[in-house]
């Protein structure tokens, strides 16, 4: 199976499709078909058969997919077979609710350790300072920084994460970070998000596309 | 100034100019070329200056822009010269941190009231009951409902919203919504984003784009 030549568009929808066939599978639907899942999804079936093509996901005639088989296809597509562990730095506000976030523990996410400017205990959970991250990360193999700090460090964080062979950062400071090769990123920008809601607000002409 | 036809990508990348800008505004910059902004933005300077003439910002050949004035055009383009009003339903660990969130209040999204199952007193804060949004929404003007609710309880309330006359939802709730006509939403979909991010950590070879 080659993953060669898939659009960024692509991809993005795979997570969208795997969080509506877990809705449907809490349900208790075994299959389902491409027309079904255009209906829920608002795609056209003759897209959603082509993305899941892509990637082998075959559904059959009549039939269409089983809807655990297809869950455990995407699952492997995506990796989220396999656990990851992660190391947040900030215990903001943001970063306490990521690390509250028991959907992501569910699905094989875990927190190695917390860093934040200075160490401190929150409900037994034991805060480390940012000077030790590098440290720990010359001693614990850690898969993801989630970087949640003001945005005037994110980029000094950003290196020492790198330097300590993270594979991926997920960012939610509002700073584009530069990393070396090799390391994925991911923004979630809330302030452009916001941003982009208030401009619809205000040009409802724009809806057009 | 006709704002018609203009594609999303375009738009998407208004907000990434104005926080660009405003860290260059805080670093007492009067004057920034394309060139300039393209070392920073990572976009062509002929892409910038294509993006801000669809708006009718115009740098001078050879001057560049004014920081100032292009933040306060793009303020207004975005619309965050003005201010808006915010209810939030659902206070646990994202809506909390939203609602602490000092960068919105400070550009004008004021919260006008905050809704949860029941009602409860949270740091002087008096989260009102869910049952009495519709209520409150007849008897206050309100643009924004933020909704930070589990997603059994989300599409029901994002309907009270849309009844109730708001303008805007930027829904944290892991399912997509269906509003009605003219009510803009724009999702923040944190389990798509770290799929996203968990994806190209394991398909290096999908780089390349």
């Amino acid at each position: 199976m080659s993953k060669q030549n898939i659009s960024l568009s692509v991809i993005k929808r795979l997570p969208k499709y795997y969080r509506y066939l877990e809705s449907i599978n809490e349900k208790g639907i075994i299959r389902v078909s491409s027309k079904e899942l255009s209906e829920i999804t608002g795609l056209t079936a003759s897209q959603i058969r082509q993305d899941l093509n892509h990637f082998g996901c075959f559904g059959q005639q009549g039939y269409g997919y089983n809807v655990k088989e297809l869950i455990g296809e995407l699952s492997k597509i995506i990796g989220v077979d396999k656990s990851y562990k992660i190391v947040l730095i900030g215990y903001g506000n943001i970063g306490h609710a990521l690390y509250q976030y028991k959907s992501f523990r569910d699905l094989g996410y875990e927190f190695e350790a917390v860093f934040d400017k200075e160490e401190f205990t929150h409900e037994e959970l034991k805060v480390q300072k940012i000077d030790d991250l590098g440290d720990f990360l010359k001693n614990n193999k850690v898969d993801i920084g989630i970087i949640a700090t003001p945005k005037t460090v994110a980029q000094e964080i950003a290196d020492i994460l790198c330097e300590g062979g993270i594979k991926g950062i997920w960012n939610f400071s509002p700073v584009d970070l530069k990393v070396k090769n090799g390391v994925v990123i991911e923004s979630v920008h809330l302030d452009e998000s916001l941003f982009t809601l208030t401009y619809f607000m205000n040009s409802p002409e724009d809806f057009i596309f």
